[in-house]
């Protein structure tokens, strides 16, 4: 099995680092990640300046390649230009930091998975809860390891891919595993104004997510419940419903 | 009606201008754009770097603010620090270019106008279809005016805001608005690599937009033959039947 592992976080992340030692134990495993952390860059691509590739090794032996662009790029360089074959499936993460509910929307994480599938490839993203700064990543990648072959013997569907959410808990604490919907919490956005050294005003975002959805069965709930969650999500982004309701507007 | 108006061509781009121009004849308008082209960022926001505004005037009278960030942090900071007040609908574009079929993710257009969503603003993003260097925007404006003004009288569902493309042709040869799906039509990536002065490699990206779907009612194919295009999309991108049957993979 030829697999291809990129991220957000960049190529030195911890993160990629334990989840291209699990994945060896199952398949070749080719890295093209950024080449710096790219957290929250969303579905951005790069088309106004050149990409630089740079061979990157890991104790003297090939390692992956480091992209001086986003996730999506690395995904696409990667299996266009880089890869001799096609891969049969693609992981991203272990991302540092969980990718639910509306936030995946920012998540570079979620869109090198999105990429891969775009371009045909069985895509899982797999992020892990905590903000910690150095986290244990061995029970994510266990988990990731296993729903990763699971995709690998059963397929996906074309067009749609796996976002995985593993608790930063010991192994034993985790509940199971669920099967969640998106939720619809989003990050309560606030800017704090400041000023510089010469007295020019600058802005920071900043804010805090809303972890409390109404309904317990979403994604951000039941990872805070303890459970590894799985949400099928695509990039057709129609709203089928009001699709409907729509052609009875008289346009 | 207070509007708010961005983009991801930039402050300075002729599409914002000529939609400046026509809703204010419906409205009171506050343009939050960014200060350089930011296309193909998706939904990119910026949390690393802080963000500065500069007041942008036009022949002596306020004009709006320019930031230097993304088309989702122009929302953003639009809605939370710069407008006194909640905006009632929110605008992006007209886009030099359409947006349509799995290219919408990478718009930072669409992006514009999720923000405006999730933050709870009715949101249209609107995209001219075509790559001519200098086009007329005049047609995309009027039939914008119209659809911006439909969406302020009937609302939008939660969650859930219109992207609109315009063919770039003459007013007459516009053969009416139709209501279409997302096409899965994909862009054909290709990259090129070549050598730059020190012999270093470089790639660059590029390809074809895949303009043909076999179901022509799609966005992609209906504007093609000269239809403005309606597509209500959301960001709840869960995979709703294929959630059923993941439940039935024996995790």
């Amino acid at each position: 099995m030829l697999i291809l592992l990129s991220n957000d976080d960049g190529i030195n992340a911890p993160g990629i680092r334990a989840m291209h030692k699990g994945l060896k134990t199952i398949g070749d495993v080719v890295v093209v990640a950024p080449e710096m952390e790219r957290s929250a860059v969303g579905h951005a691509i790069t088309i106004a300046h050149p990409l630089r590739v740079r061979e990157v090794l890991d104790h003297g032996k090939k390692f992956g390649f480091a992209v001086d662009g986003t996730p999506a790029d690395c995904v696409k360089i990667g299996i266009k230009a880089l890869m001799e074959k096609k891969p049969d499936i693609l992981v991203s993460g272990v991302n540092h930091g969980a990718n639910v509910a509306t936030n995946i929307i920012y998540s570079g994480t979620v869109s090198a998975a999105t990429e891969g599938t775009i371009l045909g490839v069985p895509s899982v993203a797999l992020s892990l809860a905590t903000f910690d700064r150095n986290p244990d990543f061995s029970v994510a990648v266990k988990y990731g390891l296993e729903i990763v072959q699971k995709v690998a013997a059963k397929g996906l569907p074309r067009g749609t891919l796996l976002n995985v959410n593993i608790p930063a808990v010991e192994e034993k604490k985790i509940r199971g595993i669920k099967i969640c919907r998106q939720s619809h919490c989003i990050f309560d956005v606030a800017f704090d104004k400041r000023s510089d050294l010469r007295g020019m005003d600058y802005y920071w975002q900043g804010g805090d997510m809303n972890t409390h959805d109404a309904d317990s069965s979403v994604d951000i709930m039941q990872l805070g419940q303890g459970y590894v969650t799985i949400t099928p999500i695509h990039y057709d982004l129609t709203n089928y419903p009001f699709l409907e309701e729509l052609t009875t507007w008289d346009f």
